[in-house]
């Protein structure tokens, strides 16, 4: 039960897709590092998504604005 | 019950609807990242949604104005 | 009795309805999201609601001024 | 005992009473939201109350000034 | 022992009264919230009191400054 | 043991005694509050005063300066 | 099941790729400093990467904008 | 043994005699509250005390300054 | 596991080769300091290093840009 | 051992003697109070000394600069 | 294992020689202080190095820059 | 090994040796105060020295330039 109370306080990003077909890709944490799980974003949606126990790192495709801790940026330009 | 009393700590994010029809969607934590609940809004209503321990992803489909530790940002433009 | 200490130090939200009618709804914690709790607010009524072991998301509908960790804003517009 | 010691840390409001008859009611903490206690106060009165382990919502009826940690208002207008 | 040590750390208000017979009233924490002390202050007397394992609402009633991490404020105008 | 350690970190006060006869009153913590101590200050002696574990509120009365993390103010005026 | 919880709150970098070809190589943690992951990034692709239980060292080729607690930088240049 | 680490970091003041005969008193944490240590400066002699698990008080009496958390004072005046 | 859970948290370094050949030497934690990985860097590759346990001390021979929590600095001129 | 990891972590002051035969004297934590060390400084010279779990208090006479925490004072003046 | 993860958290100081020839020597942390490293640095190189479990002190011989969390400063001149 | 661990992090002292012969000594945590360490610099050479687990007090004599957490001050003037 531990392991499901801290994951809780992990960082997130959000990703606000500029065109349609902005692909988000989670990279699984462990040994092996693979794609996991992709999510397609249309123009105008937005997706708010933390680093977790299963996700040590996102891929992002496509025009979209990137907000994160670290300042905002584009992607796909 | 150690489960429960730490998430309770998770950062939350605002959305208000600024049309009629605008999805919150959470997604779920864990080894398969699938839809788990979609909550409606209509113009003018607002959302207050914590990270849980099910919820590690919000997708967000219409016109909506976010409300995050990162900033504000517009959905569905 | 672990579980009832730490939540007292969850992040509340205040609204204050601008109109009678003024809904808060609070929705559940856990694997199914569901409405748990509505209260009316009338004109000029105040509502201090922290996130609970029970409450991960709170919707409000009907015009109110919402005062939250990220800022304010206005419901019902 | 430990149950004791935390919410000692809880945050807490103040209310001034503008008008007689101010009330300041506490909702209860737990699977039902009920009221459990509620205090009346004269013109001039002030109360401060914590969030505790019996309470995680506080309602306010009448003209009063309420001080929080997310800013000041005012109820009753 | 642990319930005694960490009250220690406990939040204080600071009352002056600015009238004879300011009244500061401490209400119990627990299931039933009850007048558990009273305290007269004359004109020019100070008060600190910490929100303790038995005190988590003080009522004050009468002329008096009221010194608070949210600010100042004045009670009986 | 541990019931020493801690308290060593409670937040203290500081009185100064602007005439003879400034009354420091320390108040018992726990379910009476009733007045353990009484020190007696003369014009320009300070007193440093932590709340501990038998101190949960003290009562000046006479005329002095107190300094305090919400501020400084002035007792017996 | 601890050794999940805590890498979440690892800092993590930010790349975007300025051209095609930009590659990001993990390094394993631990006795031997290796490969263990390449990523491609084309021009315009977006990566997020946390330090990890297997990545202490993150190297990048290819001209890319890189952000980092540390401020900013490019490389490729 | 914990008992001896945590004090270590307890707050300390400091004390400079303006006169000769200057009294710094320890007063006893715990029930009672005593005299347990004075000590006599001369003038120009400095002492920096700390709160420790055997003094929750302290008394001063003499001209001196006094450098404390809560900003700077002068006794004996 | 407890071992693999907290370098997570380590500090990293930023090093961008300005020249072919920079040299990111890294030293042994422990009773011996030895070098135990060498990575090379041609101009424009950026390297990001933490502390780890088993790297203690970084060397950087060439000129390169640093970037640090002291400040930036470069090496090689 | 846990005895000697804490202490390390407490606070230390400096004094910079400005004459000869500055002393330093270092008292007791624990029940009595009493001198455990002296330190002669000559002019120039400076020492650093931490609260330790035998030092709870210090004493300095003679004419020196000294450096804390709550800001620089001279004594022996 | 728990004397591994503690030390990556441990500062570190940043030197550059200015020269060649400059020594930077690692004194034993422990109840003896002896030399247990020494690194020479040529002109332009660049050293980072952790205070460690075994490194509780640290000699810089040579003209060199040093960054460090109270400021910068140069040796060998 | 716990007690390896913590002492890492404890705060460090920088002197630079403006003459020769600068004299920089350890003396003993515990129950004695005595020398346990004495390191001459010569003009020019920088020492870096934590508090440890032995060495709670620092004595410098000579000629130096010494940074600390309390600011910045010089020896033997």
């Amino acid at each position: 039960m531990e392991k499901e109370g801290r994951p809780v306080l992990g960082d997130y990003i959000i990703v606000k897709a500029e065109e349609n077909g902005v692909t988000i890709i989670g990279l699984t944490r462990g040994q092996n590092t693979k794609f996991h799980h992709t999510e397609k974003l249309d123009r105008g949606e937005v997706m708010l998504a933390q680093f977790t126990e299963h996700t040590s790192a996102i891929k992002i495709r496509g025009k979209a604005k990137i907000f994160t801790k670290h300042g905002n940026l584009e992607s796909g330009e």
